[in-house]
């Protein structure tokens, strides 16, 4: 029995003109909605991760209270319990599942929230990474319905830099052959392993490193740490899968709609929810620059950096306790504005 | 013909217990030594990089002036012209090239420097990058012969953070089936191009990418810039030449050996040199934290960041002319001390 719930979403339209028949999003909720339906939080799932991972601050006594909060956790499309290349059917199944946006991807969590559960204002979504940006993609998509965001390490467009770190990622996983242009029947597990390589200079800082960091948190060795966390973590996944978030990711920016057309200052202005806008400072693909000019065109937010050398992983959900302890109280105070 | 010229090494016994039999060392001069042998620069390769890329500055009028000075050029071991896996004849050809540190490249141009020029001391020794590794290693390995050392962009030892970069670089060339764990008869060019990619996002700063900067240069667009620039560079060189540099990179350390044992501060402490040591400010993977702690360990140095969008790259022989007259006054500056 899976401990998560599905939400069939029928035949969905995406914004590349693919139909997705039968599409699935998977969630989980925690807590009780109450009666004014108004004490919804929303937290979507960032690269990689599924409702697990964001289990880990869902907790009585901090932030993301389940004991006054409703939290629904979407899972993002292509994370291999959502709608993905490794679960949809034939013919939109591996290498030919469609480029699916942020922009879908709201567009689904909204359908979620408002057909399944009737909620008509959310009081705050908020994400890590991949989960910032469809954060903010929330905030600008549905202005009225959204009070506050809070995107912790992840920005409302993708930059041009972390477009080029990605293409990085990608290049590792399909240099292997055993990706056969994403028709393979067994993992192309070199490839994976490849990326995880490419992906340990980039997640965390230099500093990271320098202290090593690693060593505290129980690896035996800089070569442990990278086989077991980060070659680790990425074999244990779809091939297929990562490529499909990627692609998400790569194509992020809350302008990229009929709303906006592009003009990615103007749906910056349309952010009517309190905001504060959460980058590490020592972040190497989301640098704190990005969300200082995004936060300059939003009406409503304020820019908070974590003071961390965790790099992008300062953000993860609970995994720097410090860190943690920083976006939980963010968090608490967000919510009381 | 070709425009440089070879000192036969003979038998080399390597750091690593390798003997390295009819080992060459390919090398260009430039101006005059003068009877006092007192006018002479040495000025190593870079990764991936030749003796024709550093002719860039050797330039009469600019600080390494071929009127003025005997400058040495020495190809780094693995780099195609001097003794690589592509060039040298079986049994230690291809996947079977040694591992060659910067101590048994330093220990090869010493005997350049002395038994075929006769030459006691060195005015100054610079480079970029893995030839700023090597300038350390001049400096710390021949301490009452090098006068001056300038490196630019590369540090004494090679961090955790910049051997982990290079594990992502390794990774995308030999998950490529095509390697052949080094045994190909073709290049595997999907993989010398995914290395291209990861490259891309770690020469260069995140600013670089914010601002376009590729497109100033007369690329076309961020993809044209990825293939004409990242993958077309490395495409043309050797798979196996490009891990061999690798493998010297990620073993640089100037404490490596029996005179210091790894005692890396002794190692540092014992560089006589007057040094401006110079590292960009945004370089993402030798930053400038590595090169001011080394600086606080050496009697004579100066550290002396260039104030650049270009990271790694603002390093390179005449790359940004801003940079490159920044190095230029440095090199004058520090020559005329």
């Amino acid at each position: 029995m899976p401990d998560y719930e599905t939400f069939e979403l029928g035949n969905i339209v995406l914004q590349s003109g693919a139909t997705l028949r039968g599409a699935k999003l998977a969630f989980k909720t925690f807590g009780q909605l109450n009666a004014a339906k108004d004490n919804v939080i929303v937290f979507p799932t960032f690269y990689g991760g599924q409702h697990y991972q964001n289990e880990a601050i869902i907790v009585e006594g901090r932030a993301l209270d389940p004991s006054k909060y409703f939290i629904i956790v979407p899972n993002m499309l292509g994370n291999g319990l959502s709608s993905s290349p490794s679960n949809t059917p034939p013919p939109y199944n591996k290498a030919r599942f469609p480029g699916v946006t942020s922009y879908d991807n709201i567009m689904a969590q909204h359908r979620l929230v408002t057909e399944r559960f009737g909620i008509e204002k959310i009081a705050m979504v908020t994400g890590f990474s991949m989960g910032a940006q469809q954060t903010f993609h929330w905030g600008a998509l549905f202005p009225d319905m959204v009070e506050r965001i809070m995107p912790v390490c992840g920005s409302a467009k993708t930059s041009h830099h972390n477009f080029v770190f990605l293409e990085g990622v990608k290049s590792a996983i399909t240099a292997d052959a055993a990706w056969m242009e994403g028709w393979y029947d067994k993992q192309p597990t070199k490839g994976l392993r490849a990326m995880g390589r490419v992906y340990a200079g980039w997640a965390v800082s230099q500093a990271f490193y320098r202290e090593e960091v690693y060593l505290d948190l129980g690896y035996s060795s800089l070569e442990d740490y990278l086989v077991e966390f980060w070659e680790g973590r990425r074999v244990e996944g779809d091939a297929n899968d990562f490529l499909a978030m990627l692609w998400t990711w790569q194509n992020g920016d809350i302008s990229a709609n009929s709303l906006y057309d592009g003009d990615f200052h103007k749906a910056l202005g349309a952010i009517k929810a309190k905001a504060i806008v959460m980058p590490c400072r020592t972040d190497l693909y989301f640098p704190p620059e990005d969300n200082a000019n995004e936060v300059g065109h939003m009406p409503n937010a304020e820019l908070r950096p974590i003071e961390s050398i965790w790099g992008h992983l300062a953000g993860g959900p609970g995994w720097n306790p410090p860190d943690a302890k920083f976006v939980d109280d963010a968090h608490r105070e967000l919510l009381a504005r």
